[in-house]
């Protein structure tokens, strides 16, 4: 891999909108090379006063509600409406696996061939947190490269719905109608993360079934979600397919957005997600660096089978892994 | 404060049933200096062997609930089945705040002034990991001591059930009838945790009212939540104020302890939430050392501001603040 040695000059082509100077500065940002880091923090310096002006949209889903076709959708909308759209993937288990639908290029054709748009799979990094933490990287450097719209997509495995909730302005829920067992694969929680509903597949056979299942959803969340003070949980139906309802996506992310600016609400949730960002990655480095420290390496598994047996104290456990780590052991 | 110096002698009067030693070992365990810590170390390694014997129960509820009466009639019912209860209080807030129950003895006078239960507010700590921390080690204590029902109780500020619940075999609900805005007291993602829902004050007056909301709740449950390989979500009304239907929410738990543990699924949960609760005191303490780091300190309010103000990375102020803090700054 052959890596600009010079921040500044990747920052300008980047900000310039060159598409391979963007390609080359995520790359770095995914890379763990002691220098690159460097190297990538001074890139995130000189790019971070041009960052912040985009939409954050969050998408996930069940298995089989036709995200991928959604996102191609939604993207080609944005493009209509003359802005760009750039499309991100938080999924630890590394497009490999094929758990990622971003691993599929050639699902979202349309949209990767037009050179307005910019799609990215997710990094193949093992723990969520790395994952988590290029994905915010590299949406700041899609700001700067001037994209107006950045979807960053999930599909669902574990914790990443949580962390990509915590990355962007709006997070939305994709569905498909199914008679009330629609929710079968979605993890506990993550209806209640959703700041929209999103019934796709709303075309031929299933339209009426979509209605009405948009008809329950809505019944469900006024009972089971809290009302917030600012925004209701709206619930869509549409056909990714048959590029029908994506407008109505689209103006409820501008009245959304409106909404949530006016009340202020839009710049404390930035500010909270920064904040709360430093701190995961503080303390994510911090244990980075206690599993990679030797003694705490050759102590770990007893420990860790002791306290998962009931025969060790979870608390005694950690501090004796700590007290090793820092050197006091 | 008088704390006796030897955790062997505390660990005996604990494990001999004794009121005065359980006590004194709580308190020991609540402190924060240092000498005390390393003995309450040693006071739960002795007692650790005595533990895992309990069942825990989780309680939280909208404030209004009834959640005190509800526990007192709950915890009578554990009494009159020759069992012995403990109640524990989670609340960040600390007792003095008054928004935890237990901070309000009165109202539990009968469970109270039973020899046979014991009653401990919550400690008084500012941070909720801190607070959690301490709960959890006085759940074992309390097992040590043998209580055989421990019910932990939270007044639900922010992520203290989130805390509880993954402390706990079971999390229960504690609602009131209300007309579908049973919920608006309750956080995002409370209603996902409950293993069951309990409609409390269904007498006199309100007894249709509970009966509909239940059957409301139900139906609700059926659409968001998704099946539990092993469980699913039961809604139950009960009055603590007549003591009626207590029996049937014992009854419950005793299925769900049955089927969770002829699953497997019991041991696996403990398994997992000490696997988990070790992680996060090797976190916790981490990253109390290096915020209590005087270099650390004097750069935090800058960086704090700089990163919630969109003006520096949070990965590159997060990194600046762990170098300082490793002394490599």
């Amino acid at each position: 891999m052959s890596i600009s040695p010079d921040p500044k000059a990747l920052s300008q082509g980047v900000l310039a909108g060159e598409r391979r100077a963007l390609a080359r500065a995520i790359t770095l940002i995914e890379s763990t090379r002691p220098d690159h880091r460097e190297a990538a923090e001074a890139l995130m310096h000189e790019l971070l006063p041009h960052t912040g002006r985009s939409v954050r949209i969050g998408i996930t889903g069940v298995p089989g509600a036709g995200k991928s076709t959604f996102i191609e959708s939604f993207g080609l909308h944005v493009l209509e409406m003359g802005k760009k759209p750039a499309v991100l993937a938080v999924d630890p288990s590394s497009p490999r696996s094929g758990g990622s639908i971003l691993g599929d290029k050639t699902r979202m054709e349309d949209l990767s061939r037009d050179a307005r748009a910019f799609i990215r799979p997710s990094p193949s990094g093992c723990t969520l947190g790395g994952v988590a933490r290029r994905t915010r990287e590299a949406m700041l450097v899609c700001e700067a490269a001037g994209f107006d719209v950045i979807v960053v997509e999930t599909v669902g495995v574990g914790q990443s719905e949580t962390a990509v909730a915590d990355m962007v302005d709006m997070f939305l829920l994709v569905l498909v109608p199914g008679g009330g067992d629609e929710l079968q694969g979605i993890k506990k929680g993550i209806v209640e993360l959703a700041d929209a509903i999103i019934v796709n597949k709303a075309d031929g056979d299933l339209a009426a079934a979509a209605a009405r299942a948009a008809r329950d959803y809505k019944n469900a969340l006024h009972l089971l979600a809290p009302a917030s003070p600012h925004w209701t949980v709206p619930v869509l139906t549409c056909s990714a397919l048959a590029r029908s309802g994506i407008d109505e996506v689209w103006s409820t992310i501008a009245t959304y957005r409106d909404t949530m600016d006016k009340a202020g609400a839009l710049a404390d949730r930035r500010a909270a997600q920064a904040h709360a960002w430093m701190w995961n990655e503080v303390s994510e480095t911090l244990l980075q660096a206690l599993r990679d420290d030797p003694r705490v390496e050759r102590m770990l598994p007893d420990m860790e089978r002791g306290v998962a047996g009931g025969r060790m104290a979870p608390g005694a456990a950690a501090r004796a892994l700590v007290r090793t780590f820092r050197g006091q052991g």
